[in-house]
């Protein structure tokens, strides 16, 4: 069926980036070039930078440099007419918190496929968070739109990510409580968000909002579907989250206590054995496992392991685990997620080649949406 | 009563190092310098060093420099007969684990009193772990020896060093089981221990044995004495020890399972309020508070608050505690301890000045000792 | 002359500190926290600030926290009238560039003595640029002006303060041409100057108006005062400066080509026995040797010689020496100095002291200036 | 002509690594995944790990993992015989320097092919050091021997490639003398070359051996050859060789004086249109450009340009400048070269290239030389 839909594939999919200039919008602008699906077509930035190439505003700040050809596109504003008129009716959004709640309601109002990385939607009832391979059904919140209708599909933030992709396979044997200590990296706080005399030579246990939102994110993802509503889950979950002096990946240290006895060989092998839609829908940003076990005793580590992932089209999108231990009902484990590839950019791709896969992008806006805002205004 | 004991103190008590060229023994060598009851007199490396100027020999690590009194001491072997030649009958051991068990037995053996930072003898039932905060009468397994006889005096690893001084005030409400995540510094481990590549950019998820010690450590150390033996705590620890790149300073994200109801306020209290014997008998190296309650919620941070601690003298002495919250009977907070002063030379030389006051090195080794191997030797 | 000068002072002088929250602002509370001659008396930050406890509106960054009496302090805002309230016509300022020019230039207009850390005036025919052991005759560009009448000293750039001091003992020798590389550190940008993941494993070759700065201000300095009026040196300098990973301390790799013949021990005992004004008139935060010469072959580094001086209250005003070789008349060293400490806050503390020496700051401000705007305005 | 060599090669060359298991032998492991020419057939690392899977053996520090088909390779003896058992006539060199010189003196007198990364023969008369941007008639060194004769090829160290390549453009300007400053990474010390605690928040302004390298090997790579011998040019060359904590990518700040007048714009012109013979026999490792020249002010950066090189597969291998100036006849600029890649493994790398291109790998070792030490020995 894959194959089918790829091939039916004859023109790609245009897409735009919000917020393309920032460190996620970077990740959407460097995983979307030479995409099998998608054509980047359209990058947006705040308005004062309209009008300028890509390549000469932003600030590049991944290694390997910023793809040619983005580099040439001029940047648009973040409005609907802007990026309409480049062809464009799917967005992925890396808007900053402050900005992206209304604009991201305004575009999916007017017609607008959002893929967004931002938190504001993240609780409201008519947004699913997905993480495709733990809760594509979460999709049908939106399937009911009619046609030409706009959406907005969130991911995670991205510890949240992390660490549930590496709980879903746990589901089975009943999960009770979380306590998780996470180390996470500092691009996590955006290009300019740390001062470098703070973080260097440093640990900060604080993220703001962090702990809150794993604990709200992780009960809502992994919560039950019925019809237009998410029931959630009921985890009791104890995060402390903290930064660390690391670029790339964000380390959990997680404690979970399980229901049932169990012993250890069996959870090794439902992380080892877990796939996926994605990975049996083959998408192309699909890890071909999305969980990497680590049999050495120092793994994962963020210098080693961030980039997990095969194929070339997935580095980074595959979660390490190691350090599996069991005591009674208490089971220990490390994980390890590249917090702008898997925890942000690559899952909101991930979630639009799934929804393309799923016949959910095919379609343009409807007549009515074209005519409210005439191509050329 | 101490200002008894230090007016008594006509002569101060002459004192070596061994292992002195390490980052503990740079610490002892340190918080020696200038100090009001010992004696710097024989500073010990490997042999191979013996007879070269401390300072010309040792490659200095600590911030301020090798204190000039120190450098112009010629280094010694580590045996009896040399630290007896400097007239020395108090040692403290910075010796690598290899060769301390060894060694401390020898000297102990042969009527040394020994402060030991090395874990060779930690669970050995004659040997004392001692934070002369938490457990001073864990002393009493060493005063039933005969007079001149030698002893060894330990103190708990690094980061259960920090742990336990928080647990203590929580003893009386009743801790069910733990879980740690903790945050190391390179120092940590040694002045080589770690090569830069392994450390730079990476979270390590694995310190050798330290887990195990934290489980150990903590409830013996907690445990009850009862005569010349000591009842173990059974405290469930589950901790996740991970090395960072951070200099000083191992923070701990500490998630405890109390056994009944508690509001946070009395536990704060416990913790602000929380002195011992040594701020009592004002040991020279005794912090004024040996926890500090830090308000902020972005706190303790290495950087910041390594060095907490006043006096001057007692720099680096407490333990800063932050993030205290608290859900049902989950107690969660995070603590910081600067590794190599509280939880290593500093905690030794505290049980020495605790020994001190309570008469412990006044006497001179016996007569028997003296026979069998005569100074000059 | 010196002790003269002491025992007259039976009262301190009141000082205040401009800019007083950022990282020079905090070196200024520090090292003014118990001063034998100052006493900090008014703090002032943004007007927004004004009235908050300076322990509270401060984020400190120096590691052994804001001393308590400064932390109490009221902060007031960076006014003539505020400041005079507080009875403190000496200020030293660690305004950011931006205001400073405007602040320094009403508060020297009315009387004030000021002290300033800031670029603004470096190169005006009126301000000297003083470093004490270098240029203290530079300090007669003042000394015409009335009793009572303002003024405004500067210190140089970080960078150059240490260039130029290492240069001094060299005058003699004739240095022809410079070519300097610098390994300058973060905390030279600002508390947030500069962003984590900018600074983070990387080099960054840029530091806006630097190369400038000390080729300008070196030859400043070291040129020849005439009466009111200074005839720069003429030294061919071509800076290359760098901004690296490390919290303090800025490093400078020099080759100096010399004008004549001249063998190296001849340059190590001029660097070695350089002293001057400051430490014949025993200022309190001079360092007994302005130039600390290290023999090691990898010496200085920043982790370890960056608090370079004694006594204690001169720690980090030393600049150490290292890496001295000679071919032909060509010259290489490499130099260390305290950017924020000698580099900054240290050398305005000490053109401070070096005034009170020298009588300067006696004198109330004159009667005209009072009148012109009263106390309690 | 390159096509033509490629189409005649029906089978890739075998080559094995020597030293395979350090941060160079790692980025041949690397690099020769996949080569068009050359496929890995022996790693050889110490005689205790001989026997054991490479995957298992290797302590891996290169992001992106260790190639499967390398990592199943089981570990040889660095000699002849293991080698010769596996097919292996030539060899690319990454031993420690202890242990180099005699090991590649018996491989070379034994037919082998040596092309090396260590410096033990980088100043002997027989053994070129090439670059081949620079100086590829310097294999004319080896030219002469016998059909069958092996040799060694070495390439220069790391700081002094990236410095020789941004000279060579320069040369028919007339390069006098020549002051430079080197920010050199960690992995230049090797994988366990530099505590971490020595390295950070610190620069350690020595590299043993690397000041005098640089002049020497300098010299030597752009000397002129006639015949059988290489007359070094005389440039006066004063180094300062400084590491910093930055994983990979040596930067460097470089003052030249030239010999005549010259404008900047020439200059810049002879940087950007620099090609050379790997450009135009398209080697598969050889980067288009092999320099290039960046206009933004505070570039090159390691953390944005130490991967620097297209296609793909010369990633790392070409240099960046940046930060031109000229002032009189002194020229500034800062480059940047990739230590383990351009700087070591991959101009080994593109040696043996130049060499398989130039037909002087095909013939296989000669009669002599198979019958002295038959296969199966």
């Amino acid at each position: 069926m894959t194959g089918t839909f790829r091939q039916e594939k004859i023109s790609k999919i245009k897409v735009g980036v919000l917020g393309s200039t920032g460190i996620v919008g970077q990740q959407f602008v460097r995983m979307l070039n030479g995409h099998p699906w998608f054509e980047t077509a359209a990058l947006a930035a705040s308005p004062a930078a309209a009008g300028r190439r890509y390549g000469d505003a932003v600030d590049w700040m991944l290694s390997g440099g910023c793809p040619s050809p983005a580099g040439r596109i001029l940047l648009c504003r973040p409005t609907g007419s802007d990026l309409r008129r480049s062809g464009v009716h799917v967005v992925f959004s890396a808007l900053p918190a402050s900005v992206a709640g209304e604009m991201e309601e305004d575009l999916s109002g007017s017609g607008f496929r959002v893929f967004t990385n931002a938190g504001a939607f993240r609780m409201h009832p008519g947004v699913p968070v997905v993480i495709p391979e733990v809760n594509p059904d979460h999709l049908g919140l939106i399937s009911g739109r009619e046609s030409g209708e706009g959406f907005i599909v969130a991911n995670a933030n991205c510890s949240t990510t992390g660490l549930v992709l590496a709980l879903k396979p746990l589901e089975g044997f009943g999960i009770r409580s979380l306590q998780v200590a996470t180390f996470q990296a500092l691009s996590g706080a955006g290009r300019s968000g740390l001062p470098a005399l703070r973080a260097f030579d440093n640990v900060i246990p604080l993220i703001p909002g962090e702990e809150e939102k794993m604990s709200r994110e992780t009960n809502r993802i992994l919560g039950r579907r019925e019809g237009g509503s998410i029931t959630p889950a009921d985890i009791e979950i104890t995060a402390t989250c903290c930064r660390v002096p690391v670029r790339d990946g964000h380390l959990e240290a997680v404690t979970a206590e399980l229901e049932g006895d169990v012993d250890l060989s069996r959870i090794k092998r439902a992380f080892h054995d877990y796939k996926a839609l994605p990975q049996r829908l083959r998408l192309p940003s699909a890890p071909r496992r999305p969980l990497i076990i680590r049999g050495e005793s120092d793994r994962p580590q963020p210098a080693l392991d961030r980039l997990a992932g095969t194929p070339r089209s997935a580095r980074g999108m595959a979660v390490s685990i190691g350090r599996l231990s069991l005591r009674g009902r208490r089971l220990r484990f490390v994980l390890l997620v590249h917090n702008t590839i898997r925890g942000a950019a690559g899952t909101s791709l991930l979630n639009a080649e799934m929804a393309a896969a799923r016949g959910l992008l095919d379609e343009g806006p409807s007549e009515g949406f074209r005519k409210e805002e005439p191509c050329g205004s």
